[in-house]
């Protein structure tokens, strides 16, 4: 497995602001999406079932540095990388990239939950939705 | 002036996704909007005009922590304190509370710039932007 | 009970575009917070329950024209009023004003269904949410 | 040129909502993804200049019908057609399958305007933008 995972994304007009600017918090909105491919990639989802119960990631920890402003109908790069893994946890790194220019770097932590109508309790990540991720992590290291 | 700035704002149903919580990118919406009512409270606006150029704040740093999910219709306290203040940026925290109880904490970091047609430029915050934040500021170090 | 239901709404910056105006998605967003004041100013929810089932409101049908464009920081009154009221369903109707100017006219039909998991299914509205739709769509007729 | 115009697109997380539906305003800015999408297909842009002025399109009127729900993930075809075309104005309908269920189907009308700074003043159409137009208006006709 390749040690990052990227997908393209076009900037639309409705998270463009009055600032004439890609929004700040879409960015957030960016980083959800090339994580729920890459679960996708593996033949997996970010919220699936097992033994009966739902399962999803629901974040503890986001932030974002911006270099420099991404603008409308730019098409760019969203780069994932596994940067850690716990019993519990994983954080992912999401670099945004429009050509050769990094625009912005993004950090997500997200704990493997059960989830019952919007009530969370953590627990260990299963087997099957863990081994993508260390696949991911380990290349990391190898790299 | 007080040492915090504070609005009450609920979590509307748009807002909250398929795992029945607020969505973790509103978080920062929510951020903006706490941070905008208090240059309203003050007389100013977050996009003004000075000089014949356009100033606003874009964001250079984000990050949100996550304690506990907030749910639809839930009524939250935004509080807001200037945390720092440089000669061309200023940076806040955010506090998202339901009721006693503290649900997550934000934080940005925003430059002062001259916008033109989504091209920025950082400058020096001129004194009638300066005065209220160095208030929030000053006040917070005392309190 | 008044014929119209009616809220203040600022517009914020997350929610104007690269044109700086309202994006004309928002307008939706807006429609579907009054509506949703309104069930809470009755002291019920768009999304209940009862007899054990969950009930809610998706939409059939939308719609919105817009007169005039608002912008960032506008205050304007969302005006709601119920147009139609069928055995399963209800039709809203909601201005748009900026003090004296009106800005759009929005119109939903939402038919009252019970909700699994993404599934719906239509259901004769119960007669504690019957009610006070009663009361809007005949004060409009009387008024 | 073909009828229609068409392009897939996923229902992404942020997108749904505690119902676990694709929440009903996002439709509208799918209906403007396929549109931005076309104009870039006939290498021209929603937003563009010519002799000096900003050219854009906001929209006058929009609705849409909802048949059946779209869940988190569902991969879309949202085609477009142009159903009306005047001096000043463009009509589309966009509809929403999933496989060979129709979900949905929008509206949208826009009007081509000079813009500045949000203010709007509408314009007939340049030919450079009535051309692409027009050929999918008569490809309709014709069909």
């Amino acid at each position: 497995m390749a040690k990052t995972f990227t997908i393209k994304r076009r900037v639309q007009f409705a998270e463009t602001d009055l600032a004439a600017i890609l929004h700040f918090a879409n960015y957030y909105k960016f980083m959800e999406e090339v994580e729920h491919s890459f679960w996708r990639s593996v033949g997996q989802s970010v919220m699936t079932e097992t033994d009966g119960a739902v399962i999803s990631w629901p974040r503890v920890k986001t932030g974002c540095e911006y270099f420099a402003p991404a603008h409308f109908e730019d098409e760019l790069d969203l780069i994932l990388t596994v940067t850690d893994l716990t019993n519990k946890s994983v954080s992912y790194e999401i670099e945004f990239h429009r050509g050769e220019q990094r625009l912005a770097v993004g950090r997500t932590t997200a704990v493997c939950c059960t989830m019952d109508n919007g009530e969370l309790t953590a627990v260990p990540i299963p087997a099957f939705l863990r081994t993508p991720l260390e696949e991911m992590a380990q290349s990391r290291k190898r790299g």
